[in-house]
């Protein structure tokens, strides 16, 4: 059992419309849902609609679409590009708009389905060390390789020598653009396929807002991944996800940020990996200059010293990173 | 005058529907368009409707939206994001469908509008030499700069030493992907925001399709530009295109190609820059090996000798890079 | 205290022609040094000559050669390319050559000289967050800042407000390579300037050997340090730094790597960050194949899961990132 | 015949010591040199020392050692790194010191040797479309492949079908950094190994000097070379290399600088590869701010529509660019 004390304190609980009350309980199963989307845009209709301070507890479907189910599965044969990386959603939230921010508070997220619910695999052509389609070389190809396992909150079934804790987070959320569709394998300034392990239950999430409603899409859960996702596929899973969502009013930035009881994380997708970090760590000086009373060289100074990088994603259109510095710090 | 007579024997003649033989001849005039584009996607209706062969003349509207029109405007008061580099289109092709082939001979770029009709800015937090929101950093912006001028088909009139020629072509063209809507400011695989000089008047563009009946979209004309775009703005010009479009069934491949009278090219687009130019390279083996009896590596070899390759533009959201080879060197 | 049992099992002790026992103990004093080195190669006299397992005691001078001492000071009048970030040694290791290994075992990093004895400043044109001889672009650069401040094995007092804790490291350490002499501001396969928070008391280093004896040069002890030394200036100190050093026998790699209780660690340095990233994820697999017993792929597969990134610096010529994962999981 | 009345009117000729005139003739044959060089470093003898204005003809080895001489030989078998891209020189310059030019006129690169003169080959683990050492990645690499040929002034006899036009250049020319002993596969401020095409009989290439006498390396001439060596190999041959070398006082700058006929270049090199194109812009920005009259920020805005880019290499240690504005538009 964790202290969840330190919400009344939280960004969300002092700045948004709920104050840190829960509303009503919606479910979004993989019925209602119906179809998935592989697209975050605005050209969607809600799959489901809330007020700020609802909680949510959503069905997921895990990155392959559930094809992938034995280790004899042929990755290549079964995923169809582009409609990979289902997602849930849109959730429009009443009452938000562009310039607002969108708050998530992730409450859990657990394993459904049938065991062995875990999955990775090698997809030919993609992953942080070999040639991709955007890393074009002419170097054959790894071979395919899948893994099933088992998952539960007790950990990973790696191999009969090797158990990983069960860790779960997810690894695609986000809000839609203001015009664009983004595919639901990349991450941007939206959000996303950020993968990103930070995105974890404890943490609360805010996103800048682009249109009315917000229009909030999830999927793609992972019950452990390592720094970077270096294969492109963590341990894949169909999960069961509850959250709080909230609004808070006139709080515009431009990147996802973060907050856990000890530290606040501002969230940069990019290429190549320094641009994801400069403007994971921009966003943090332009952060603790905006709300805590830093002059911004000050910030960048102090950042130099204390600040801290975990590396998200380093295999999707875009590369994830997200900056942090300790709350205990945040006293210019 | 230049002498056409290779046309005849381009890929577009000798594989197109249309056999090389010019159709019907259409109009898009800016009253037919109505409101413009700001993504390349598949949710727009049609402007236009042709058949495979025929002849589209377009009225552009230059990458400002027209609000630049004096060297005392702000861009940054005039410019309004996500709303720029207004698109023309979709024009619809029948007959064509994904797996297929787009093929766009242009014709002819003409400078339209009042003079004088070229403009070129600084936007702070743009361009090749600057901090920019990718490339995110601390330092204070270059001041804004707009500079207006005299073009016409004799040259454009940069200063009262310096004339340049009148070069132009077509900065941002392309086809609608299958269920992303991607903003007209980012190059991609569907073409779009390349920014680069070969996609001029006498060069035929290869399009891949991904949706049915094409989607073609353009604008963004420059009547002049360096390798590079290097500020991000080229000498922007409202244009009349004049272009010829055919279909090509069944020829697939990744990424947007160019053929002119002398050399065949690959475009690709990504970041970092060698991304770009190892798709490009990449791409233009794959051409020579399945179409020109090449094996791979041979290809890989005699494109270390005798490749080229043009930088487009190193400022857009992805970075664009050309590799040709001369086609008397495409015998295997 | 920490516990040290662990040592007995570590690589160094297992493997190293010492079998873990301290052999003699000497000094490098800052007057026995004379003068220092700013590259890193085969081209110096050693400045003392040990057998392996031997302990020595080396007094570092900080990165700015000590002429930084007042928040009056400009660090562009004081600071004199290339003849900065000063090095210590070569200290020679009887017996070591081309194809081994050398050890260093970090027992200690201590505060040396006058308080404020911690310096950090902002250098104009260089730094994560600021254009600079490489990233060259024409913004007007940040203003110069320095700060000094108190620092002991308590703790860095940043301000009135903020202590951090006293975590100090190495920040630049390294051998000899074989024909090159590369700046003591740049990292790479020789190890030098990583600027890698892991390199602290408590760790093993091991570096691949490139010329007779080994040529181990030090330098840039740092008393804090935030991932990615953002600003490109730590906490800098001089420091007496301890440490054992020792001789593998025909262990040979690519580049460094690192040991501590729970992990293995190897470390990378390249621009694009991802190269880094790449370089060190690569070496890690080809270990946990080379002397733990994965299939590559299976070794792909778990870092996955199951592997950890940490940012050194993005700052330097080469950027530095350091693969690790735990022990307890290399059980193939 | 290529005109040379232009070259009475070159930098080298105007500000030059010996102001255009020819000197006296040095032979630096393959004996004189003896042994050659894998590093550009201060750390070497003189293998000739000559007054400015002078004229050297120098016999250069092949990038290789000259040990590839069979299409069936084994690149990995042959090759033994670092000692590849022997270096001739260094050739001393009297009165040359920091802080000056030295300027190389380039006469004329000639084939030297037994026919088939021209080699060229994939080796695995190097070139522009395979993982490297720096991008490293797991997949298999590319068979090794040799090819040598038939080259003379008429052409380079790529197959039976395909000659290349003989366009010869200088791989790797440069001067000694001041402390630095940089390995001759690596490109930098110095020069080196950039690989551009542009280096070529009829330019005049400008270095800044950071020791006394300057010490001129150079070697790894090309027959023939595509824009980005996109293997890694051009048709790599022995040469005899005729060159006048003068020197101009007080002139100071970070980067290599080139002049033809036609137009200045400016040359950087980084990675990744859009750092090598901002290194080269910039200074070409700064070159016509110093030199010819324009203000930073006109001279930025006249290079996006008049400037130009080539790609030297994608492959080395470093990428090399170079940037170019025509001479006719150098008027503010």
């Amino acid at each position: 059992m964790t202290d969840d004390s330190w919400l009344k304190s939280s960004i969300m609980a002092k700045r948004g419309l709920a104050k840190g009350h829960a509303g009503r309980r919606h479910e979004l199963t993989i019925e209602k849902q119906g179809s998935f989307h592989y697209v975050y845009g605005p050209y969607a209709k809600p799959a489901l609609t809330i007020d700020p301070g609802d909680v949510v507890v959503v069905e997921t479907e895990d990155a392959f679409g559930g094809v992938i189910t034995s280790e004899k599965d042929s990755p290549t044969a079964k995923l169809k590009f582009p409609f990979l990386n289902p997602q849930c959603g849109p959730i429009a939230v009443n009452g938000i708009g562009k310039g607002h921010c969108l708050a998530v508070h992730i409450l859990a997220v657990e394993t459904r389905g049938a065991q062995p619910a875990g999955k990775t695999c090698i997809i030919p052509e993609f992953g942080g060390l070999v040639g991709t389609a955007s890393t074009a070389l002419l170097n054959p190809p790894l071979p395919e390789r899948v893994r099933v396992m088992h998952v539960d909150k007790d950990g990973v079934r790696w191999s009969d020598k090797i158990t990983l804790p069960y860790q779960p987070f997810i690894g695609t959320i986000g809000v839609s653009p203001e015009i664009e569709a983004i595919s639901s394998l990349q991450p941007d300034y939206h959000g996303g396929n950020m993968d990103l392990p930070d995105v974890a239950p404890g943490a609360i999430l805010y996103f800048p807002v682009h249109v009315n409603d917000g229009f909030l899409y999830l999927g793609d859960c992972h019950a452990a991944q390592g720094d970077g996702e270096l294969s492109g596929v963590a341990i894949e899973q169909r999960a069961t996800v509850t959250m709080q969502i909230d609004v808070i009013k006139d709080w515009s930035f431009a990147w996802p940020r973060l907050e856990t009881r000890e530290f606040v994380m501002t969230i940069g997708s990019a290429r190549p990996l320094e641009d994801a970090a400069r403007i994971a760590y921009r966003e943090l000086v332009r952060w603790m200059s905006a709300d805590y009373g830093f002059d911004e060289i000050d910030a960048y100074m102090l950042l130099s010293q204390a600040g801290r990088m975990r590396l998200g994603n380093m295999v999707d259109p875009k590369y994830t990173m997200g900056a942090s510095i300790l709350k205990k710090y945040l006293t210019s």
